[in-house]
Protein backbone atom coordinates (compact mmCIF):
# COMPACT_ATOMS: atom_id res chain seq x y z
CA UNK A 1 0.00 0.00 0.00
CA UNK A 2 1.83 3.11 -0.79
CA UNK A 3 1.95 6.23 1.50
CA UNK A 4 0.59 9.59 0.27
CA UNK A 5 3.63 12.11 0.45
CA UNK A 6 1.45 14.69 1.09
CA UNK A 7 -1.97 16.42 1.96
CA UNK A 8 -3.93 15.32 5.18
CA UNK A 9 -1.53 11.94 5.66
CA UNK A 10 1.66 14.52 5.75
CA UNK A 11 1.51 14.45 9.39
CA UNK A 12 3.25 12.00 11.69
CA UNK A 13 1.25 9.83 13.93
CA UNK A 14 0.38 11.54 17.16
CA UNK A 15 -0.68 10.37 20.24
CA UNK A 16 -4.05 11.57 21.05
CA UNK A 17 -4.77 13.36 23.68
CA UNK A 18 -7.38 12.01 26.46
CA UNK A 19 -9.06 15.12 27.11
CA UNK A 20 -7.89 18.86 25.93
CA UNK A 21 -9.59 21.97 27.62
CA UNK A 22 -9.42 24.57 25.44
CA UNK A 23 -9.62 28.41 27.70
CA UNK A 24 -11.32 31.07 25.32
CA UNK A 25 -13.81 29.72 22.42
CA UNK A 26 -13.67 32.36 20.37
CA UNK A 27 -12.58 32.27 16.83
CA UNK A 28 -8.76 30.49 17.64
CA UNK A 29 -10.09 28.70 20.39
CA UNK A 30 -13.17 26.81 18.98
CA UNK A 31 -11.63 26.59 15.20
CA UNK A 32 -8.89 24.51 17.25
CA UNK A 33 -11.49 22.57 19.09
CA UNK A 34 -13.29 21.50 16.13
CA UNK A 35 -9.80 20.67 14.08
CA UNK A 36 -8.56 18.30 16.94
CA UNK A 37 -11.82 16.30 16.93
CA UNK A 38 -11.75 16.79 13.33
CA UNK A 39 -8.32 14.92 13.45
CA UNK A 40 -8.74 12.52 16.00
CA UNK A 41 -6.23 14.32 18.04
CA UNK A 42 -8.31 14.91 21.12
CA UNK A 43 -11.11 12.06 22.68
CA UNK A 44 -12.64 14.78 24.49
CA UNK A 45 -12.90 18.66 24.47
CA UNK A 46 -13.73 20.64 27.28
CA UNK A 47 -14.43 24.81 26.60
CA UNK A 48 -13.80 27.21 29.21
CA UNK A 49 -15.83 30.76 28.79
CA UNK A 50 -16.64 33.55 30.17
CA UNK A 51 -20.41 33.64 28.61
CA UNK A 52 -23.18 30.77 29.11
CA UNK A 53 -23.99 31.88 25.40
CA UNK A 54 -20.84 31.45 23.77
CA UNK A 55 -19.92 27.90 24.96
CA UNK A 56 -23.61 26.38 24.18
CA UNK A 57 -22.82 27.84 20.82
CA UNK A 58 -19.51 26.26 20.74
CA UNK A 59 -20.89 23.34 21.92
CA UNK A 60 -23.78 23.33 19.20
CA UNK A 61 -21.00 23.93 16.63
CA UNK A 62 -19.46 20.87 17.78
CA UNK A 63 -15.85 22.55 18.89
CA UNK A 64 -16.21 21.43 22.52
CA UNK A 65 -18.34 18.57 24.01
CA UNK A 66 -18.68 20.09 27.29
CA UNK A 67 -18.72 23.98 28.75
CA UNK A 68 -18.00 25.34 31.81
CA UNK A 69 -17.61 28.96 33.19
CA UNK A 70 -15.40 28.41 35.67
CA UNK A 71 -11.64 27.57 34.84
CA UNK A 72 -10.34 25.49 37.65
CA UNK A 73 -13.15 22.82 37.08
CA UNK A 74 -12.26 23.09 32.99
CA UNK A 75 -8.87 21.96 33.65
CA UNK A 76 -9.26 18.91 36.00
CA UNK A 77 -8.54 15.80 34.40
CA UNK A 78 -7.26 17.38 30.64
CA UNK A 79 -3.61 16.29 29.75
CA UNK A 80 -3.29 19.46 27.66
CA UNK A 81 -4.92 22.60 27.97
CA UNK A 82 -4.97 25.32 25.77
CA UNK A 83 -4.56 29.52 26.35
CA UNK A 84 -6.68 30.71 23.92
CA UNK A 85 -7.99 34.17 25.56
CA UNK A 86 -6.47 37.41 25.25
CA UNK A 87 -2.87 37.59 26.14
CA UNK A 88 -3.15 39.91 29.44
CA UNK A 89 -5.40 36.97 30.75
CA UNK A 90 -2.90 34.09 30.49
CA UNK A 91 -1.10 35.08 33.82
CA UNK A 92 -4.54 35.72 35.94
CA UNK A 93 -5.77 32.58 34.33
CA UNK A 94 -2.86 30.01 35.14
CA UNK A 95 -2.46 31.17 38.70
CA UNK A 96 -6.15 30.31 38.89
CA UNK A 97 -6.01 26.74 37.13
CA UNK A 98 -2.49 25.59 38.49
CA UNK A 99 -3.28 23.83 41.45
CA UNK A 100 -6.05 22.26 39.47
CA UNK A 101 -3.67 20.52 37.12
CA UNK A 102 -3.74 16.87 36.52
CA UNK A 103 -0.22 15.12 37.23
CA UNK A 104 1.65 15.46 34.10
CA UNK A 105 -0.49 18.01 32.22
CA UNK A 106 0.99 20.56 29.32
CA UNK A 107 -0.30 23.79 29.26
CA UNK A 108 0.19 25.80 25.76
CA UNK A 109 -0.70 29.09 24.89
CA UNK A 110 -1.66 30.81 21.17
CA UNK A 111 -0.63 34.15 21.82
CA UNK A 112 1.12 36.32 18.94
CA UNK A 113 4.23 37.41 21.21
CA UNK A 114 6.23 34.61 23.26
CA UNK A 115 9.44 35.96 25.18
CA UNK A 116 7.37 37.81 28.11
CA UNK A 117 4.07 34.91 28.35
CA UNK A 118 6.99 32.18 28.45
CA UNK A 119 9.16 34.52 31.40
CA UNK A 120 5.50 34.57 33.31
CA UNK A 121 3.92 31.16 32.53
CA UNK A 122 7.12 28.58 32.99
CA UNK A 123 7.34 29.22 36.47
CA UNK A 124 3.67 28.70 37.84
CA UNK A 125 3.97 25.11 36.08
CA UNK A 126 3.34 22.91 38.93
CA UNK A 127 6.20 20.01 38.79
CA UNK A 128 5.45 17.30 36.48
CA UNK A 129 3.74 20.10 34.70
CA UNK A 130 5.38 21.73 31.03
CA UNK A 131 4.15 24.80 30.15
CA UNK A 132 5.31 25.02 25.81
CA UNK A 133 4.99 28.25 24.08
CA UNK A 134 3.08 28.38 20.67
CA UNK A 135 2.26 30.37 18.36
CA UNK A 136 -0.15 29.24 15.45
CA UNK A 137 -0.06 32.21 12.61
CA UNK A 138 -3.40 31.87 11.82
CA UNK A 139 -6.63 34.62 11.74
CA UNK A 140 -9.15 36.17 9.79
CA UNK A 141 -10.76 39.47 9.96
CA UNK A 142 -13.64 37.59 11.75
CA UNK A 143 -13.84 36.84 15.23
CA UNK A 144 -16.11 34.67 17.68
CA UNK A 145 -16.95 30.90 17.78
CA UNK A 146 -19.54 31.90 15.14
CA UNK A 147 -16.96 32.22 12.53
CA UNK A 148 -15.24 28.98 13.84
CA UNK A 149 -13.66 26.85 11.15
CA UNK A 150 -11.71 23.16 11.11
CA UNK A 151 -9.59 24.30 8.22
CA UNK A 152 -8.42 27.66 10.08
CA UNK A 153 -4.94 26.43 10.47
CA UNK A 154 -4.54 24.23 7.78
CA UNK A 155 -0.85 25.06 5.77
CA UNK A 156 0.05 28.12 8.11
CA UNK A 157 3.00 28.09 10.22
CA UNK A 158 2.93 27.13 13.90
CA UNK A 159 5.60 28.59 15.55
CA UNK A 160 6.88 26.87 19.19
CA UNK A 161 9.31 27.88 21.68
CA UNK A 162 10.39 25.71 23.65
CA UNK A 163 13.03 27.34 26.61
CA UNK A 164 16.20 24.94 28.16
CA UNK A 165 13.82 24.25 30.96
CA UNK A 166 10.72 22.71 28.33
CA UNK A 167 10.75 18.89 28.63
CA UNK A 168 11.64 17.27 25.24
CA UNK A 169 8.41 14.56 24.97
CA UNK A 170 6.23 17.78 25.79
CA UNK A 171 7.57 19.48 23.05
CA UNK A 172 7.57 16.99 20.33
CA UNK A 173 3.72 15.84 21.39
CA UNK A 174 2.81 19.70 21.08
CA UNK A 175 4.17 20.03 17.98
CA UNK A 176 2.95 16.74 16.55
CA UNK A 177 -0.49 18.27 17.83
CA UNK A 178 -0.50 21.28 15.54
CA UNK A 179 0.63 19.58 12.81
CA UNK A 180 -2.11 16.89 12.40
CA UNK A 181 -4.45 19.89 12.20
CA UNK A 182 -2.43 21.13 9.20
CA UNK A 183 0.29 23.46 10.56
CA UNK A 184 4.06 23.42 9.74
CA UNK A 185 6.07 23.65 12.65
CA UNK A 186 9.12 26.03 13.61
CA UNK A 187 11.17 26.02 16.48
CA UNK A 188 12.69 28.72 17.95
CA UNK A 189 13.85 30.78 21.06
CA UNK A 190 11.11 33.27 22.61
CA UNK A 191 13.06 35.71 21.91
CA UNK A 192 14.01 34.78 18.21
CA UNK A 193 10.21 34.63 17.47
CA UNK A 194 9.19 38.20 18.91
CA UNK A 195 12.13 39.84 16.98
CA UNK A 196 10.78 37.70 13.89
CA UNK A 197 7.55 38.35 14.62
CA UNK A 198 7.74 42.26 15.49
CA UNK A 199 9.00 42.71 11.68
CA UNK A 200 6.89 41.17 10.03
CA UNK A 201 3.37 41.63 12.07
CA UNK A 202 3.46 44.02 14.33
CA UNK A 203 6.01 46.64 12.96
CA UNK A 204 3.36 46.73 9.50
CA UNK A 205 0.44 47.03 12.28
CA UNK A 206 2.16 50.38 13.51
CA UNK A 207 3.49 51.59 9.67
CA UNK A 208 0.14 51.24 8.58
CA UNK A 209 -1.48 53.25 11.15
CA UNK A 210 0.92 56.03 11.04
CA UNK A 211 0.13 55.72 7.47
CA UNK A 212 -3.17 56.69 8.25
CA UNK A 213 -2.65 59.34 10.33
CA UNK A 214 -0.22 60.87 8.17
CA UNK A 215 -3.03 61.61 5.39
CA UNK A 216 -3.57 65.14 5.64
CA UNK A 217 -7.15 66.67 5.59
CA UNK A 218 -8.76 66.90 2.14
CA UNK A 219 -6.72 63.83 0.88
CA UNK A 220 -9.56 61.63 1.16
CA UNK A 221 -10.98 61.88 -2.25
CA UNK A 222 -7.27 60.95 -3.61
CA UNK A 223 -7.03 57.76 -1.71
CA UNK A 224 -7.01 54.58 -3.90
CA UNK A 225 -6.40 50.98 -3.50
CA UNK A 226 -2.89 51.49 -2.98
CA UNK A 227 -3.94 53.34 0.16
CA UNK A 228 -6.63 51.00 1.13
CA UNK A 229 -4.72 47.92 1.08
CA UNK A 230 -1.28 49.50 2.83
CA UNK A 231 -3.42 50.62 5.52
CA UNK A 232 -6.16 48.18 5.89
CA UNK A 233 -5.25 46.52 9.32
CA UNK A 234 -4.86 49.97 10.86
CA UNK A 235 -9.11 49.08 11.04
CA UNK A 236 -8.34 46.55 13.55
CA UNK A 237 -9.47 46.48 17.02
CA UNK A 238 -7.34 49.25 19.09
CA UNK A 239 -7.50 47.04 22.53
CA UNK A 240 -6.13 43.86 21.39
CA UNK A 241 -3.36 45.88 19.32
CA UNK A 242 -2.36 47.63 22.03
CA UNK A 243 -1.92 44.18 23.86
CA UNK A 244 0.07 42.69 21.40
CA UNK A 245 2.47 45.77 20.98
CA UNK A 246 2.67 46.30 24.53
CA UNK A 247 3.87 42.48 25.32
CA UNK A 248 6.34 42.93 22.65
CA UNK A 249 7.39 46.30 23.03
CA UNK A 250 11.34 46.29 23.39
CA UNK A 251 11.64 44.33 19.86
CA UNK A 252 8.62 46.19 18.33
CA UNK A 253 10.42 49.61 18.89
CA UNK A 254 13.63 48.17 17.71
CA UNK A 255 12.28 47.17 14.39
CA UNK A 256 10.58 50.70 14.20
CA UNK A 257 14.03 52.28 14.32
CA UNK A 258 15.22 50.39 11.80
CA UNK A 259 12.43 50.96 9.40
CA UNK A 260 12.91 54.67 10.24
CA UNK A 261 16.03 54.21 9.30
CA UNK A 262 14.73 52.44 6.13
CA UNK A 263 12.71 55.18 5.04
CA UNK A 264 15.64 58.06 5.51
CA UNK A 265 17.64 56.40 2.73
CA UNK A 266 14.05 56.85 0.25
CA UNK A 267 14.22 60.75 1.72
CA UNK A 268 17.56 61.39 1.04
CA UNK A 269 17.63 59.80 -1.91
CA UNK A 270 14.87 62.24 -3.20
CA UNK A 271 16.01 65.41 -1.87
CA UNK A 272 19.45 64.14 -3.31
CA UNK A 273 17.16 63.94 -7.10
CA UNK A 274 19.14 60.92 -6.55
CA UNK A 275 16.46 58.54 -9.12
CA UNK A 276 19.15 56.35 -9.38
CA UNK A 277 19.20 55.07 -5.77
CA UNK A 278 15.42 55.42 -5.58
CA UNK A 279 14.93 52.83 -8.27
CA UNK A 280 17.26 50.48 -6.89
CA UNK A 281 16.13 50.52 -3.39
CA UNK A 282 12.21 50.35 -4.90
CA UNK A 283 13.49 46.99 -6.86
CA UNK A 284 15.63 45.81 -3.86
CA UNK A 285 11.89 45.66 -2.00
CA UNK A 286 10.05 44.34 -5.22
CA UNK A 287 12.23 41.25 -5.33
CA UNK A 288 12.44 40.46 -2.10
CA UNK A 289 8.30 40.47 -2.16
CA UNK A 290 8.38 38.22 -5.16
CA UNK A 291 10.28 36.36 -3.57
CA UNK A 292 8.20 36.39 0.09
CA UNK A 293 5.14 35.73 -1.60
CA UNK A 294 6.10 33.56 -3.94
CA UNK A 295 5.04 35.39 -7.07
CA UNK B 1 -40.31 64.02 -18.23
CA UNK B 2 -37.97 63.23 -15.22
CA UNK B 3 -34.50 63.57 -15.05
CA UNK B 4 -32.24 60.68 -13.05
CA UNK B 5 -30.36 62.75 -10.19
CA UNK B 6 -28.07 59.57 -10.24
CA UNK B 7 -26.44 56.98 -12.32
CA UNK B 8 -24.82 57.37 -15.99
CA UNK B 9 -27.44 60.51 -16.66
CA UNK B 10 -25.08 62.56 -13.63
CA UNK B 11 -22.86 63.80 -16.20
CA UNK B 12 -23.54 67.86 -17.39
CA UNK B 13 -23.94 67.56 -21.07
CA UNK B 14 -20.84 68.18 -23.07
CA UNK B 15 -20.06 69.33 -26.31
CA UNK B 16 -18.23 65.96 -27.88
CA UNK B 17 -14.75 66.75 -29.44
CA UNK B 18 -14.77 66.39 -33.27
CA UNK B 19 -11.51 64.27 -32.67
CA UNK B 20 -9.88 63.02 -29.79
CA UNK B 21 -5.75 61.97 -29.83
CA UNK B 22 -4.40 59.69 -27.33
CA UNK B 23 -0.84 59.78 -27.43
CA UNK B 24 0.15 56.60 -25.84
CA UNK B 25 -2.54 53.64 -25.75
CA UNK B 26 -2.30 51.21 -22.91
CA UNK B 27 -4.46 50.59 -20.35
CA UNK B 28 -5.42 53.89 -19.27
CA UNK B 29 -5.08 55.38 -23.00
CA UNK B 30 -6.70 52.39 -24.31
CA UNK B 31 -9.85 52.88 -21.76
CA UNK B 32 -10.05 56.23 -22.14
CA UNK B 33 -10.68 55.60 -25.99
CA UNK B 34 -13.09 53.42 -24.80
CA UNK B 35 -14.92 55.32 -22.66
CA UNK B 36 -15.36 58.13 -24.66
CA UNK B 37 -16.70 56.56 -27.63
CA UNK B 38 -18.80 54.26 -25.45
CA UNK B 39 -20.20 57.70 -23.77
CA UNK B 40 -20.55 60.13 -27.23
CA UNK B 41 -17.50 62.44 -26.11
CA UNK B 42 -15.29 61.86 -29.23
CA UNK B 43 -16.75 61.89 -32.72
CA UNK B 44 -13.18 60.19 -33.71
CA UNK B 45 -10.28 58.82 -31.76
CA UNK B 46 -6.71 58.66 -32.89
CA UNK B 47 -4.24 56.96 -31.30
CA UNK B 48 0.18 56.87 -31.15
CA UNK B 49 1.58 54.64 -30.25
CA UNK B 50 5.50 53.18 -30.39
CA UNK B 51 4.14 49.49 -31.97
CA UNK B 52 2.45 48.81 -34.61
CA UNK B 53 1.29 45.32 -33.17
CA UNK B 54 -0.48 47.82 -29.94
CA UNK B 55 -2.05 50.59 -32.24
CA UNK B 56 -3.51 47.36 -34.40
CA UNK B 57 -4.73 45.93 -31.12
CA UNK B 58 -6.39 49.20 -29.94
CA UNK B 59 -8.32 49.36 -32.98
CA UNK B 60 -9.13 45.63 -32.79
CA UNK B 61 -10.58 46.29 -29.35
CA UNK B 62 -12.63 49.46 -30.49
CA UNK B 63 -10.10 51.94 -28.68
CA UNK B 64 -8.92 54.32 -31.53
CA UNK B 65 -10.82 54.45 -34.97
CA UNK B 66 -7.12 54.86 -36.52
CA UNK B 67 -3.48 54.70 -35.48
CA UNK B 68 0.05 56.03 -36.34
CA UNK B 69 3.34 55.66 -35.04
CA UNK B 70 3.94 59.54 -35.88
CA UNK B 71 3.09 61.82 -33.01
CA UNK B 72 2.69 64.97 -35.31
CA UNK B 73 0.93 63.27 -37.88
CA UNK B 74 -1.42 62.28 -34.74
CA UNK B 75 -2.27 65.03 -33.54
CA UNK B 76 -3.17 67.04 -36.52
CA UNK B 77 -7.08 67.98 -36.28
CA UNK B 78 -7.37 67.11 -33.28
CA UNK B 79 -9.29 69.67 -31.10
CA UNK B 80 -8.06 67.88 -28.18
CA UNK B 81 -4.77 65.88 -27.35
CA UNK B 82 -4.38 63.52 -24.52
CA UNK B 83 -0.69 62.36 -23.12
CA UNK B 84 -1.23 59.01 -22.20
CA UNK B 85 2.72 58.00 -21.77
CA UNK B 86 4.54 57.68 -19.22
CA UNK B 87 5.66 61.16 -17.25
CA UNK B 88 8.69 61.49 -18.45
CA UNK B 89 7.91 61.25 -21.79
CA UNK B 90 5.53 63.99 -22.10
CA UNK B 91 7.84 67.06 -22.14
CA UNK B 92 9.62 65.45 -25.55
CA UNK B 93 6.73 64.33 -27.51
CA UNK B 94 4.93 67.67 -26.75
CA UNK B 95 8.03 69.36 -27.87
CA UNK B 96 7.89 67.03 -31.17
CA UNK B 97 3.51 67.56 -31.64
CA UNK B 98 3.38 71.73 -30.54
CA UNK B 99 3.90 72.88 -34.43
CA UNK B 100 1.22 70.23 -35.55
CA UNK B 101 -1.45 71.32 -32.91
CA UNK B 102 -4.56 72.75 -34.34
CA UNK B 103 -5.50 75.86 -33.75
CA UNK B 104 -7.49 76.28 -30.06
CA UNK B 105 -6.34 73.04 -29.72
CA UNK B 106 -6.83 71.46 -26.09
CA UNK B 107 -3.69 69.50 -24.23
CA UNK B 108 -4.22 66.97 -21.56
CA UNK B 109 -2.51 64.94 -19.38
CA UNK B 110 -2.89 61.63 -16.92
CA UNK B 111 0.33 62.07 -14.56
CA UNK B 112 0.01 61.11 -11.51
CA UNK B 113 1.79 64.19 -10.42
CA UNK B 114 1.52 68.03 -11.51
CA UNK B 115 3.50 70.65 -10.48
CA UNK B 116 6.64 70.12 -12.52
CA UNK B 117 4.33 68.29 -15.59
CA UNK B 118 2.53 71.77 -15.92
CA UNK B 119 5.29 74.08 -14.95
CA UNK B 120 7.03 72.26 -18.25
CA UNK B 121 4.14 72.04 -20.39
CA UNK B 122 2.22 74.94 -20.37
CA UNK B 123 5.18 77.35 -21.92
CA UNK B 124 5.31 74.82 -24.86
CA UNK B 125 1.65 75.24 -25.78
CA UNK B 126 1.50 77.57 -29.10
CA UNK B 127 -1.02 80.22 -28.80
CA UNK B 128 -4.43 79.56 -28.77
CA UNK B 129 -3.73 76.38 -27.47
CA UNK B 130 -4.25 75.43 -23.26
CA UNK B 131 -2.86 73.22 -21.75
CA UNK B 132 -4.69 71.31 -18.82
CA UNK B 133 -2.86 69.46 -15.98
CA UNK B 134 -5.21 66.25 -15.24
CA UNK B 135 -4.98 63.36 -12.59
CA UNK B 136 -8.01 60.30 -13.46
CA UNK B 137 -7.14 58.50 -10.51
CA UNK B 138 -7.63 55.04 -11.89
CA UNK B 139 -5.52 52.02 -12.38
CA UNK B 140 -5.59 48.64 -12.33
CA UNK B 141 -2.74 45.85 -11.27
CA UNK B 142 -3.29 45.14 -14.83
CA UNK B 143 -1.36 47.15 -17.78
CA UNK B 144 -1.51 47.10 -21.75
CA UNK B 145 -4.43 47.34 -24.17
CA UNK B 146 -5.28 44.61 -24.06
CA UNK B 147 -6.80 45.27 -20.45
CA UNK B 148 -8.49 48.50 -21.60
CA UNK B 149 -12.18 48.75 -20.02
CA UNK B 150 -14.53 51.61 -20.83
CA UNK B 151 -15.67 50.78 -17.12
CA UNK B 152 -11.64 52.34 -15.56
CA UNK B 153 -12.87 55.30 -14.60
CA UNK B 154 -16.56 55.18 -13.30
CA UNK B 155 -17.18 56.08 -10.08
CA UNK B 156 -13.77 57.21 -9.47
CA UNK B 157 -12.10 61.01 -8.90
CA UNK B 158 -10.26 62.93 -11.06
CA UNK B 159 -8.43 65.86 -10.00
CA UNK B 160 -7.97 68.76 -12.53
CA UNK B 161 -5.20 71.77 -11.96
CA UNK B 162 -5.87 75.00 -13.85
CA UNK B 163 -2.99 77.80 -13.40
CA UNK B 164 -3.62 81.50 -13.40
CA UNK B 165 -2.88 81.68 -17.12
CA UNK B 166 -5.71 78.39 -18.28
CA UNK B 167 -8.32 79.38 -20.19
CA UNK B 168 -12.21 78.57 -18.10
CA UNK B 169 -13.42 77.48 -21.47
CA UNK B 170 -10.83 74.21 -21.58
CA UNK B 171 -11.13 73.98 -17.70
CA UNK B 172 -14.52 73.44 -17.86
CA UNK B 173 -15.00 71.35 -21.03
CA UNK B 174 -11.96 69.06 -19.97
CA UNK B 175 -13.98 68.60 -16.52
CA UNK B 176 -17.18 67.79 -18.33
CA UNK B 177 -15.30 65.06 -20.18
CA UNK B 178 -14.07 63.35 -17.38
CA UNK B 179 -17.38 63.53 -15.65
CA UNK B 180 -18.63 61.96 -18.88
CA UNK B 181 -16.86 58.97 -18.80
CA UNK B 182 -18.22 58.70 -14.93
CA UNK B 183 -15.77 60.69 -12.91
CA UNK B 184 -15.78 62.76 -9.74
CA UNK B 185 -13.93 66.24 -10.65
CA UNK B 186 -11.84 68.30 -7.86
CA UNK B 187 -10.20 71.07 -9.28
CA UNK B 188 -6.84 72.32 -6.99
CA UNK B 189 -3.53 73.98 -7.85
CA UNK B 190 -0.51 71.79 -9.11
CA UNK B 191 1.06 72.21 -5.91
CA UNK B 192 -2.30 71.00 -3.61
CA UNK B 193 -2.22 67.89 -5.46
CA UNK B 194 1.17 66.81 -5.35
CA UNK B 195 1.09 67.20 -1.48
CA UNK B 196 -2.10 65.69 -1.51
CA UNK B 197 -1.01 62.72 -3.48
CA UNK B 198 2.09 62.34 -2.06
CA UNK B 199 0.34 61.62 1.34
CA UNK B 200 -2.58 59.38 -0.86
CA UNK B 201 -0.14 57.53 -3.21
CA UNK B 202 3.28 58.03 -2.92
CA UNK B 203 4.26 58.12 0.90
CA UNK B 204 2.14 54.59 0.80
CA UNK B 205 4.68 53.02 -2.04
CA UNK B 206 7.60 54.22 -0.07
CA UNK B 207 6.53 53.29 2.93
CA UNK B 208 5.16 49.69 1.71
CA UNK B 209 9.09 49.10 0.48
CA UNK B 210 10.60 49.68 3.45
CA UNK B 211 8.17 47.45 5.24
CA UNK B 212 9.55 45.01 3.10
CA UNK B 213 13.02 46.00 3.33
CA UNK B 214 12.35 46.15 7.08
CA UNK B 215 11.86 41.70 7.31
CA UNK B 216 14.48 40.31 8.44
CA UNK B 217 16.07 37.17 7.06
CA UNK B 218 14.54 33.81 8.64
CA UNK B 219 10.92 36.20 9.06
CA UNK B 220 9.88 34.71 5.80
CA UNK B 221 7.40 31.71 7.09
CA UNK B 222 5.95 34.19 9.80
CA UNK B 223 4.27 36.74 7.03
CA UNK B 224 0.68 36.67 6.95
CA UNK B 225 -1.76 38.37 5.16
CA UNK B 226 -1.47 41.76 7.11
CA UNK B 227 1.92 42.05 6.01
CA UNK B 228 1.36 40.70 2.17
CA UNK B 229 -1.56 43.40 1.82
CA UNK B 230 0.35 46.09 3.37
CA UNK B 231 3.34 45.49 1.27
CA UNK B 232 1.12 44.20 -1.97
CA UNK B 233 2.48 48.33 -3.87
CA UNK B 234 5.72 47.06 -3.68
CA UNK B 235 5.64 45.10 -6.12
CA UNK B 236 4.67 47.71 -8.75
CA UNK B 237 7.37 48.24 -11.31
CA UNK B 238 10.19 49.85 -9.94
CA UNK B 239 10.42 52.49 -12.88
CA UNK B 240 7.31 53.80 -12.96
CA UNK B 241 7.41 54.57 -9.40
CA UNK B 242 11.14 55.73 -9.40
CA UNK B 243 9.58 58.37 -12.41
CA UNK B 244 6.33 59.09 -10.24
CA UNK B 245 8.62 60.02 -7.30
CA UNK B 246 11.33 61.52 -8.81
CA UNK B 247 8.27 64.05 -10.25
CA UNK B 248 7.17 64.94 -7.18
CA UNK B 249 10.31 64.48 -4.91
CA UNK B 250 9.97 67.58 -2.71
CA UNK B 251 6.50 66.74 -1.37
CA UNK B 252 7.10 62.93 -0.91
CA UNK B 253 10.27 63.92 1.24
CA UNK B 254 8.14 66.11 3.01
CA UNK B 255 5.78 63.38 3.48
CA UNK B 256 8.63 60.48 4.12
CA UNK B 257 9.80 63.27 6.91
CA UNK B 258 6.09 63.64 8.52
CA UNK B 259 5.73 59.70 8.46
CA UNK B 260 8.81 59.43 10.51
CA UNK B 261 7.83 61.66 13.30
CA UNK B 262 4.27 60.30 13.36
CA UNK B 263 6.32 56.28 13.28
CA UNK B 264 8.44 58.49 16.52
CA UNK B 265 5.59 58.95 18.43
CA UNK B 266 4.72 54.56 18.53
CA UNK B 267 8.04 54.20 19.08
CA UNK B 268 8.47 56.19 22.15
CA UNK B 269 5.13 55.01 23.56
CA UNK B 270 6.52 51.92 23.71
CA UNK B 271 9.62 52.37 24.78
CA UNK B 272 7.62 54.50 27.66
CA UNK B 273 5.68 51.52 28.38
CA UNK B 274 2.47 53.97 27.76
CA UNK B 275 -0.20 51.73 27.12
CA UNK B 276 -2.87 54.05 26.79
CA UNK B 277 -0.34 56.69 24.30
CA UNK B 278 -0.28 53.40 21.89
CA UNK B 279 -3.93 52.64 22.37
CA UNK B 280 -4.97 56.25 21.73
CA UNK B 281 -2.53 56.38 18.45
CA UNK B 282 -4.15 53.06 17.25
CA UNK B 283 -7.60 54.20 18.08
CA UNK B 284 -7.52 57.64 16.55
CA UNK B 285 -5.84 55.81 12.57
CA UNK B 286 -8.64 52.93 13.26
CA UNK B 287 -11.58 55.71 13.80
CA UNK B 288 -9.88 58.54 10.65
CA UNK B 289 -9.52 55.15 8.23
CA UNK B 290 -12.96 53.72 8.65
CA UNK B 291 -14.06 57.16 7.98
CA UNK B 292 -11.93 57.66 5.13
CA UNK B 293 -13.35 54.18 3.43
CA UNK B 294 -16.53 54.62 4.76
CA UNK B 295 -16.82 51.72 6.93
Amino acid sequence: MATSSKGPNLAPPMTPWNQVTIIGTGLIGGSLGLALKQAGAAGRVVGVGHRRSTLDLAIDRGAVDAGTLDPAEGVAGSDLVVLATAVGLFEPVVRDVAGALAPGAVVVDVGSTKARVVRALEPLMPAGCAFVGCHPIAGSEKRGIAHADAGLFRGATCVVTPTDATPAAAVDRVAATWQAVGMTVLRMTPEDHDRLVAESSHLPHVAAAALVRALGEGAEPLVGTGWTDTTRIASGDPVVWRDILATNADAVAGAIARYQEGLEAFRQALVAGNAEAVQRLLAEAQRRRDGVVGA
